[in-house]
């Protein structure tokens, strides 16, 4: 039983979590442990009560049957609903739900990726995009977003290399959208979007837009949906009830593939397939789910005030960290992540591998290195936590990179 | 974007719910439709009370993040301190918390298989071994099971197979074992296991035994784990919530693996990295399994009261079966399933799958073809309703063969 396993097996990681084992060993120890490193909204906020309740009336009515594949029919139709926002009009065999969008990105993998076959990623982009591209045989292509230019798109570069590929650009499976971004914050402005669409289009490339994040917005920020601007061309828009609707252990995302032409006829026929391998998803949690988006009173508060409370604790986060003189920090507007640039000329680190692993050895704070991201200098903090506690771990990092400074 | 779909993705299917479409649209003319070809114990026997009452406790103490990707603590105790009913001394490491063995048999497939190794079933296998294998670019190799005697395995022609596959036999990369048995409710003797173990041994294959339905034995049979008898011999034990905690819709398995050896060491590790790779499950649902496994006393009583329903129904149908001179009926001790083979010379179908379709359509009873299970000319009953329905649906299915036999 020597070489048991598959090659494709040595993709299975995840590097948001690799330092978990040795911040627990830590903590162990005696050592106060401060986890930046996790976007896991429940853990800050209390997941709203009349959700929990919608959850507990499905349990109590006996809800606990397998549901079908494709996602629980009350639960479709309130994703239906839902996309109204969006001025797009779905049909309700546009919706696939999945346990997260880890899973979802399993079903797309899968599902397109022969051995060689490229999925076009933006740097930074987030690190479980990688895995599950890689495992199904896939090959990242990158392209880059540019920190100096708040993160804008290189879309001149990503073009000219798109066509030098000539015929190869037919093995792009999919060009993978962040928005609002993870690791950055980043908003897309409708004219960048219709850029990527535009590129898209040229290339013949499927896009895929990951819209966790939709509802957290903040500073003035606007959020624009991919299906708001991709007129025909076929795209999957990627969702689910985590963030916005403060639940990551319940475990349902969802896909909307809402186009008309046969790519995206056959993509719903395709995941369809998928949901009924693995035969159902938790039940009573879709039933909280679909409670949670249609009573909009509820939402409305409940989103408002979390959303508030997240943009204080990342406005305040970015000022502390602009007191630190070794790093880059850019603003977010969205999502809850910060993505600060070391300046590696005048640090003695070796990377931020050795940055992120020093610092939780030293501070107790747990961070994400960039290198997970496409990003090698930067580094990702997760602002999640009360002021106070942000306060204590950002000095912490602070005073840590200044004694760290080369002299 | 011709050709989008990658070629693994042609196996993912579900033969067991490829009928529901033509029963939902028979349903909807006004047909009357008895549904006996699925497995799901919540819709007959709701799930007790104490594992829902503890599901409602986790939620409202707030239990909505996400949990530790390889299993809930609480779970992971609860399932090593089960297996002591099988004299097992598990370490914590050797559990993996999965979404329901359909998980399982995904990080089992994905971690194992490249292109072209194998996978060991023994025919008639439960249908959804098939797609996962097959996805990951394993072949499925079969050996058989014997309806004449009682499905023995046939292991002489079995170890015949794998002498003459020589070198070859280093690709199959592990046998599937089903105890009790699905589809025919068969439940292996220990001696029968050891048979199989000795295999296992003789030729260096990973044993996998599917325990799902352990609690659900009757007729005075008694179950053996894999586990009590495979020694030295590396194996993973694959169960979960679903049926002995009647919860098919919470979407909570486990893999064990309690080998001391480098394989079984190497696997824990390996599915771990597959655990992270898809974050956590269902967080309180979790608390839930740990709690309907903790409570012996309630969860005594719930079981043996669900395996005395379902023992009675099973023999009815069994009985009522057994008036229809045109099958074979074999006795099921465990599960809740029964598999009768057609006698197709003297019946005029096409095989099982014209006869369950047909069947379907002229009847409205649903049933699953044997040719999903590697037994083109039997099919399999799910006995789960209550008597009333079986005698009504196995009349209507007597009736079908008789009207259909060959003059």
């Amino acid at each position: 039983m020597t070489g048991i396993f598959s090659k494709k097996s040595v993709y299975a990681q995840n590097q948001i979590l690799e330092l978990d084992p040795l911040a627990e060993k830590l903590s162990r120890n005696g050592k106060k442990v401060v986890k930046l490193n996790r976007g896991d909204p429940p853990k800050f906020f209390p997941t709203p009560k009349y959700i929990i309740d919608a959850y507990v009336k499905a349990l109590r009515s006996g809800a606990t049957y397998y549901s079908r594949a494709q996602g629980l029919p009350e639960l479709v139709e309130a994703v239906v609903a839902r996309y109204k926002r969006y001025s797009m009009d779905l049909d309700k065999d546009d919706v696939i739900v999945t346990a997260g969008v880890s899973e979802a990105l399993l079903f797309i993998n899968n599902a397109l990726m022969n051995k060689g076959d490229k999925g076009l990623l933006l740097a930074p982009y987030y690190p479980q995009y990688i895995p599950r591209l890689m495992i199904e045989g896939g090959v990242p292509l990158v392209g880059n977003m540019i920190m100096e230019r708040d993160w804008e798109v290189d879309t001149d570069s990503l073009s000219r290399k798109l066509k030098k590929m000539g015929h190869g650009r037919q093995r792009i499976k999919y060009m993978m959208i962040t928005n609002p971004h993870n690791p950055t914050g980043k908003v897309f402005e409708r004219n960048a979007l219709e850029d990527l669409v535009e590129i898209a289009n040229d290339n013949g490339i499927l896009l895929i837009s990951d819209e966790i994040y939709d509802e957290i917005v903040y500073n003035g920020k606007k959020f624009t949906s991919l299906g708001q601007v991709a007129g025909d061309v076929p795209h999957i828009i990627l969702n689910g009830s985590s963030k916005n609707f403060d639940s990551t252990g319940f475990r349902i995302g969802f896909m909307v593939i809402p186009g008309e032409d046969k790519v995206s006829q056959s993509l719903r026929e395709k995941f369809s397939q998928y949901a009924l391998v693995r035969l159902s998803l938790n039940t009573p949690s879709q039933f909280a789910v679909a409670e949670a988006m249609k009573n909009k009173k509820e939402h409305e508060k409940a989103i408002s005030q979390m959303v508030s409370a997240i943009s204080k604790r990342v406005n305040f986060a970015v000022e502390k960290l602009r007191e630190n003189p070794y790093i880059t920090v850019t603003q977010p507007n969205g999502a809850f992540y910060i993505f600060p640039k070391l300046d590696m000329k005048s640090l003695k680190f070796k990377g931020s591998k050795d940055f992120v692993t020093r610092a939780l050895m030293e501070t107790g704070v747990q961070l994400t290195g960039g290198y997970s991201f496409g990003s090698p200098d930067n580094f990702r903090i997760a602002a999640l936590p009360p002021v106070e506690t942000l306060e204590y771990a950002i000095d912490k990092v602070n005073e840590f990179c200044i004694k760290n400074a080369k002299k």
